[in-house]
């Protein structure tokens, strides 16, 4: 039977004594298993081998992450060290998701706002807000969805690549928020979901949450996106977002651009879903998205067993940059961008709500 | 250290009484095993499988398994009987590459010149053809990469997809014959070689024989080709084909025609390298090339782990097609075709060379 809701990807469980729970993507889709992190140790781990992965999950996991620091103060002096010491711990976990340094950033603006108060409350307040990081998430993710869902036709196909869903985000997710949207609203439409080597987001992931949707979706190896565009029809392409610079250049999983521009050679539409945290402003353009580089062995034995000769070098970049003039439109929790240009975006994330921990 | 000359992908063994040995081309890069083909329908598994693949070694693969056919009939008409079975059998294996039919061809008609003859010269002057397919096709590999080395600058990059190498033909190969003659003259280069889901060629087949070769070759996913091209630089892109239409429409590997279109969008020249037996002057144009589609647990678990729900559906085409228009040349063992027009293609390989059998 079709489960219409997302899993619930990521929480926190209990009090301030309690810890977040996270479903372990690593094993799907053969296997569904809830894991605690009770230690900053932990959940550093959880995020960099991507247990825990997608920008706004990231963000939310890094949030609550502070939680398992300052919890530990036994002075005021004490929580702002561990504090600090947290956020920059994490800060190293992922380097292209624009949505951890926010959430960073917003759990240390709130911080400084508590100074003076007791500090058991101070403790409270931090969950409290790591907590609202999260349901404010998944009420975007949901308002992606809705202002998306009207680019994808009855009878239609999407193509997207990665995983842009609830378990990238909280609930909804954002590229798949717009499938989950327009199939909410009784359209029939297939998706093919590039299986996104190296570690097959796509075809573990994205496949798994529509399916258990009761989405009709297709896995296709990435390299079949250019055969499929021409051979069988795409309406449109979806992607999710790890970091969008202030011109609206995009950075994304590793061949989101190779697909940009099989869009564009195709006549077809290229939009990005995402929300207002993934937006970073201090970056003029792509050029200074720094880009993750990880293991070669993920390339060369991904799975267990060895694809490539053992001594023959990999590379093995985790994103690539959409330039923003490749980008039909940007789905926000505010609207569509689109075009996308440097002014569009600022008239939908004005100067003031474009401060960091402002939005929200 | 690099060991210059490629593997023995295949040969015959002994004399009539012999038998196909062929590198199983499965277990590579882990192992190294040669295996032999006694009967037709083990043949046929390995051709079907790709134990043995590679549109010109199908072709001698196909060639020397007539053999095992014709080299058990008592009487010329059972001679003849068994032929016209082991060519319609063999014909089924795959679909897409020509120089399988080509091979088939070449035989039957060297059969119809021996009516008349003792049984037993019959089969041996098929044997000696048969070899001298293998033959032939090693010097045509070679001429085709002494007609292609010059486009291989000193210092340069060359991208590669799916393995049009040693493994792939007789020694030399197509695709990398061009870079292990330009290898030979002393020039450096790069190579990288996308890896080629669902099974591999390129980071099992191409990186294990161009390191063999002591060519600097660098793995990468096949959605990584954009960003390398983008950010790396690539002076050309070289691939083979399994079928080339007359009017130079390629079928090849499926995702060679997203690279031929990520090539363009980057100006980066896209060639083909192939013999004259690639060549189907029948086909018009690429519409009418049967494209083979293969078992969707090729993607669903084609690293013996499951990595897409049981459920959703994979799709898998083997090849897909490359529009003339994109290719910037053809490099054969007659020269380079280019531009790719269907006048070009008729003057290097004329009327009369172009009739099956005629050519060799």
């Amino acid at each position: 039977m079709a489960e219409p809701r997302p899993p619930k990807t990521i929480c926190w469980e209990g009090g301030l004594d309690g810890c977040i729970q996270m479903v372990d993507q690593t094993l799907l889709p053969g296997e569904f298993r809830v894991i605690a992190c009770r230690d900053v140790e932990t959940l550093w781990e959880a995020i960099r081998s991507l247990r825990v992965r997608g920008a706004p999950a990231i963000g939310v996991a890094a949030a609550m992450g502070t939680i398992l620091a300052v919890r530990e103060a036994a002075t005021p002096q004490a929580f702002f060290e561990n504090l600090t010491r947290v956020c920059d711990y994490l800060a190293t976990s992922r380097p292209t998701a624009a949505n951890l340094f926010w959430a960073l950033d917003r759990m240390r603006r709130r911080a400084d706002g508590l100074r003076g108060r007791p500090l058991r409350e101070m403790k409270e307040t931090m969950l409290a807000e790591a907590q609202a990081i999260r349901r404010e998430d998944a009420a975007i993710c949901r308002a992606i969805g809705e202002m998306g869902q009207g680019l994808i036709p009855d009878g239609g196909t999407v193509l997207t690549h990665c995983n842009a869903g609830g378990l990238a985000a909280s609930e909804y997710g954002t590229a798949l928020a717009v499938m989950f949207c327009a199939h909410e609203r009784g359209r029939r439409f297939r998706v093919y979901a590039g299986e996104t080597r190296p570690l097959l987001q796509g075809s573990r992931l994205t496949a798994w949450e529509l399916s258990r949707a009761g989405i009709d979706v297709t896995v296709i190896c990435d390299n079949m996106a250019g055969h499929v565009m021409r051979d069988r029809g795409v309406d449109l392409v979806v992607t999710g977002a790890d970091r969008i610079a202030a011109n609206g250049d995009t950075a994304n999983k590793i061949g989101t651009y190779g697909l940009a521009v099989l869009a564009k050679a195709h006549d077809v539409p290229f939009y990005v879903a995402a929300p207002r945290s993934t937006f970073d402003f201090s970056v003029p353009d792509g050029s200074a998205i720094p880009i993750e580089m990880r293991s070669a062995e993920e390339v060369r034995r991904g799975f267990g067993r060895l694809t490539a000769p053992e001594h023959v070098p990999c590379y093995c970049p985790a994103f690539d940059v959409t330039p923003a003039e490749l980008i039909r439109g940007i789905v926000t929790e505010r609207g569509v961008v689109e075009p996308v240009t440097r002014g569009r975006i600022r008239k939908i994330f004005p100067i003031r709500a474009c401060n960091v921990g402002e939005i929200r």
